[in-house]
């Protein structure tokens, strides 16, 4: 609660506008309006036009079911992460209207009315191979539904640099590029070495031996040679969608 | 080379205005001109305003010194980073124009008529403890000298987390902000909690015995609770500043 | 055995008050009754009211039955730990006086005249997020069978750190806390700094990717940046329960 | 901020006892005021008898004077921990006062109307061989400084369990016993089988080879086969003693 | 593009025998033309005899019947590895003249009208035990279809020295050697000391506790004493089969 | 082959008594008679009165059978480890006189006339719980069947070190002892300071958390601060059975 | 104490041949003197021939003195092992009838009358290469005072096999064998398949990069495929040395 | 030895041609001539070109004096590796005619006549950036010193990938390619996916944080997409020229 507010009530205290009981009541509760937790969360919400995520994994189907009634009391738009596709179709027979994109592991609703364009430009979705699509369908759906325009570009990976640098023309007009790799992870280092934007590394869990679930490429990429590149946890789709999103919103009118 | 392009050399060939000779020569060196490797780098460096940034850790001040010289022909600013004090003594005796922070180890040239900002919004470095101050102000130099407003809020970890909330309105004033901490490298969480811009994590080698010179610090951050913290290598304040600062010219009129 | 009792024997040997057999059979033992050990276990449990704790996991129905059933001549509580319910149902056909908690996974019995109450105060379970419950109710069952007032408060992680602090009351009134965290498991670095308590950290398996099945959370706590936090063993919940509850004893008067 | 209070505030302003601005100024202040974070470190160093610890690794002799000078304003107890001899008498020569313990790396001022007896019971420090003696002793002042009753058994590691046995008696009647072990770690698990009250287990990186610096006993303490063993970070002499001074309050008058 | 080439083109457009759309939609493609990404790859396969190679284990048996049959247009040799038994057996439904190793995990075509030899010499794999021929016999297939004479030595681990000595001759015949082994993984060092071609280790996850899935023979064979051994990721049967390839082709006619 | 031998045979040869290609067979095979290796295995197993060791795990029910009736043609006993109760009894069918040991997972034949005593003494096998006594019985069997009197004392673990002081006398009669423990692996350590024969340790996997399957009791082991130990794989049963086996044998006639 | 002796002194009591205060005190001491933990020391010093062994590392030249100084008063044989030649020349001012061996660091008082044979046969302590000479001389040094015959054989790694069985006649003859060896520590796994008596594997920290500082030589031969090899901690060569010895004794008359 | 060769012996013993005494002679050697283990080193070398390495890391100047004097009794070529700056002068005092490379950190003598080219054709090493020159440096001395033609291309990291892609032409034209990279260590992914010549991955230990000494950049490249990349230890310059020396004799008339 700014001064400003606090004085003004307390004159309306002073002049007999409000009754002692009113005003403690309201300022009781202030700890917290003053430092705005909740009063954060939703703000952050309106600001960053971001649905309330669920992660799936640990819920059963009729946890999220309750969960997502409940939301959908408050809000048009849904997500819920690491779905597998039985549970989405055990959510779907209660709950028709939501999607669901099985490579993804997302069930989602995308309000009718589509969010505004929340971004400054397009965010791209860049894999190293095709085994890495489901993490990077997972962040690409997060950031649309946070209100930007994205694009997946697909196989691009190290061992066969040409087909990189064919989309080099995509790649540079992004605002922010999030690049999905398992492996050796070295995606990331090359497409930082070629544009001026945000690059968002997303080590997948694809390899078999020393790929160790993802650890290699984890390492390669916070090793990597080239600047500007930041990374989130292994297969962490959500997360590097959430930031793109984040990023993409730096700097826009709609943001103040 | 777009195809009008190649369509008009070749117009001016057919028609005798330009020779044989001269298309080849053009052509010739058309695959790096049109992918444009070594343009990118310029095109990268005007439009980050970025300096050339050398690591000077592997280097001896002799070769600081003419890498610099031969920069300074073509360049106003300068950024070495991870020099010691001996070190930077060493170069400054002839070039004594530089400026070194020692908490930093950085040795730079800052143009007097000074970058004109570039970013969104200020950039904020954050930082859990005192001993974090090096990698936070390597991290803050490369920040300003990329032509952002930066700030530094100092010592405000989890184990007194008043600290944090007393700067919770400069937090969430800033369009980007750097979060530095070792040991259990907890205060992304706590911070990426509370507010919704982008958020850097930078693990330090602060710490002792299973802190394992910032494995630990790293490990909570890209396993953090809160959503929207992307990660960079230990102690890589300079990564951080880079990629902050790509960061905060998404969207920027001077980004296109 | 003290050199007085000793004497007192060979007194009473001396002057024919005891055969030399039965002394024979009397020392023949004090090595053991000397150095006390099955006595110690004797003490220790009727000191700490623990019931006996059986660790479920690598043993079958009929076993878990058979020890129970030899137990219950002996003790009127049981505590086993880490029992799935097919084979808690298993064992409740034989043993239908046992209670069952599906979430903590143990199988007790609580005796009807419920221990007295032997803690100084009050034993406080906190957990990050809905995941950790299960560790948590591990730590809350056996606490309480020792004879402890115990309370959970539950998901207050600290990417929300207002809902921690809407608990701080309830927090600085507890005598032991224990924290239940996975992920990068910060919360009880920030508890550590906000009471004057004994705070018993859990690690929890919670995550995926660099949590590394708990190691994360494990390292973190233990390189936490607040002092007066001890650790246990990742999903080691009963052993939290334990320590607890004897942290909790100390300067008791049935502690004598 | 209590309901109570507020409310009481607010008649006074109503009735003209205090102007707006006054009580403007109060609750301005109140978020802070009412979670009370800056008087949460007051209480608790009150209620704990804790003098203020200084990390003395990272801070050069200049700036411990500093801050030691700043704290003596206020108190009559300091400690500072990891200053090695040269730092020491570096600063002794400022604060020929302080008390310097060579061997636990302390720098301390213990006052001299002692600090009263805080706790329970006595605190026992146990060392597995004399290699550990260092980080007991740390773990040692720590806790006597906080106002406990100390003492050091030494050397009586599980390669020859009798030594440990001899001093069974001691063992059982302290409130709580701190166990300080390298190489394999193992002499925690002895003690916590022997005793019935909390033990604090402090792995050192004492050992070589697969010691591994001191991970090897921190993982064998942490998988203990004795129930109520708690872990702190490796060295962490230090955190031992504060866990053991927080317990030993438990139950206390002057704890309330 | 050679600069000759560009000419010729050039004096073609400048003496009216090619229009400028014919030649514009040459050089429009020049960049990867000139860099010949995609000739690479064909360019490579004619020379190294090599077919397209599938990763099979992420694959379903359908995607593997639509990639063949695609490949079948131009290919009369086809590999995909890590196909199983079940897996294998569905795709041969469809694709009869398939072959499938069920030890190798291989599914193949080998050309009727067989690949020429292409290597210099024979190509030799050999295994520590019976336990390593799945991987073994994945390299054999790898190369045997790239046109090299190959063959099997197996179960001559180091327990039993003598039977790999009494297989010397055989041994020192080759031209390139692949040592297949698990647990500790000494035979390519054995096998390296004893021979003068190269040597490629493949460590194999076979054995138990310590042999952490074949880490340890990898960091074995990685550390090896004997001179000219080089090393492939865990169980990567293919991937020393084609570096074998590539070896046995230096200095062959038909390489140039 | 010895000098006298080679001298004998040539003047056979020389005096007409062998004929020359009788002589060229025999020489034929001299490096592998003279270096003996075929032999070392014949002279071994007389020696140790070892019978054939199958590993299990890896093959089959009929690969069993198939193995195990050809070496009954030469010996009388048979072990393999590591036989899952349904291969044991599919290769029973066939097999029926073949014994079975579920918890040892081992499935032998034990010669009738028993094989001599071959050791010095009596080899104990000592467990620190219950869940090692797989791993013990298949230590137990391996040193049986090799022809050692063996004994089993269970449940021995330090967290009640008295369960082990109780057997003092048993320990100090052995002539080898092999200790089998899990979690943090102590016992080895208070045994091999009790007695002065020598300590084979063997880890198990049992444990959960940061007992890594063994990994934390192996360490602990090879740490130990109790001379004589020695140290096999994780769960490796057979290896301590084998080498308490070879150990036995050192000094017995018939050794020589 | 046996119950025929304790029966024995109560008849004497109970007789009047001995006074109760006299058997108090003799049975007062008993818990120790009959579990014998003292006496332990005793009788297994006496038994193993074994010095008293000093740890050199972590202790100064002034109290290895001392501690040297007592121990002479009741021995003839000293042992310290990792004393450098520096700390060793300071010893030797004082005790300059010492003798020290540079290359394995140990520093040594043998009996004139030297120990008589322990042990049943040879022990042969072999090395991989010439760096790992320290640790193996430490191993011979300590075998050799406990009253072994022993002998070092040099340099035979596995990356030149037949330098290896040019010894074999040697290897066979011993009744044990320490192999020394870092880098990827095969040799034992080639020793342990040539002979029938016990193999002690000592990792060294000989080598670089993966070697890890002996970890993968100590991995490999923990997974060893030869039977029969047991394992110290790395660069334990004093470990090996003493276990050696225990296993040459048994079975040997002075062992009973 | 051949059959036919010792029937040809036996023959002449038969018919006196031979004493019985010089056939013994024969004979006895027979087990290592016949394996020809010494001669196998001489056979090698000779095949190879290659001179005796020597590992200088561990020993003194003298040590090397003595080893090189005895050595060029034999040879003209000599090299020793890892030989810093000022023991390389040292030596240089008594072996005046050695050329040393301070980067590299080799000591060498080449012949006068220069060897004979022994390999098909160029052996390349490439460097991701000027850190990693040492490593390749030895690598390119021990090519060349085999008798190859050796070139290096430096700093082509794949943060610049146009730098590399100006080179494909000498890349393409080599028949062994030694890829010499830290940090991510993906260079050799790229190189791999470019060129038909087998590529050697060397790691180095450049970089800092999680680039751990190299080990991720051995990760990284052990994981590699591109097929036929092999690799050696971390910075192991020394094993990949060696083994690209072996790779490139393949096939050669003087390999036979």
């Amino acid at each position: 609660m700014k001064p400003d507010k606090i004085k003004e009530l307390l004159l309306n205290v002073q002049q007999g506008k409000m009754s002692v009981d009113q005003a403690t009541t309201i300022l009781e509760k202030l700890p917290f309006e003053d430092l705005g937790h909740t009063v954060v969360d939703h703000h952050r919400e309106l600001r960053t036009g971001f649905p309330e995520v669920l992660f799936g994994e640990n819920k059963t189907a009729s946890q999220l079911i309750a969960i997502i009634q409940e939301m959908l009391k408050h809000r048009q738009q849904i997500l819920a992460t690491r779905v597998d596709s039985e549970k989405a179709a055990a959510v779907k027979v209660h709950l028709p209207n939501l999607q669901y994109d099985a490579e993804a592991r997302c069930l989602f609703l995308e309000s009718a009315e589509k969010s505004p364009k929340n971004g400054a430009g397009k965010i791209l979705v860049v894999t190293a191979g095709t085994s890495d699509i489901p993490v990077a369908k997972e962040a690409l759906i997060t950031a649309r539904l946070a209100g930007n325009d994205v694009e997946l570009i697909n196989d691009v990976g190290v061992a066969g640099v040409h087909r990189l640098l064919h989309r080099l023309e995509d790649l540079r007009r992004a605002s922010v590029v999030i690049v999905v790799a398992g492996m050796e992870g070295a995606l990331p280092s090359v497409v930082g070495g070629l544009i001026a934007a945000p690059v968002i590394a997303v080590p997948t869990s694809v390899g078999y031996g020393v790929a160790f679930g993802g650890v290699t490429a984890l390492l390669g990429m916070l090793s990597s040679c080239a600047s500007g590149v930041t990374v989130v946890n292994i297969d962490n789709g959500f997360g590097a969608g959430y930031a793109a999103a984040l990023m993409n919103r730096i700097g826009q009118k709609d943001n103040q």
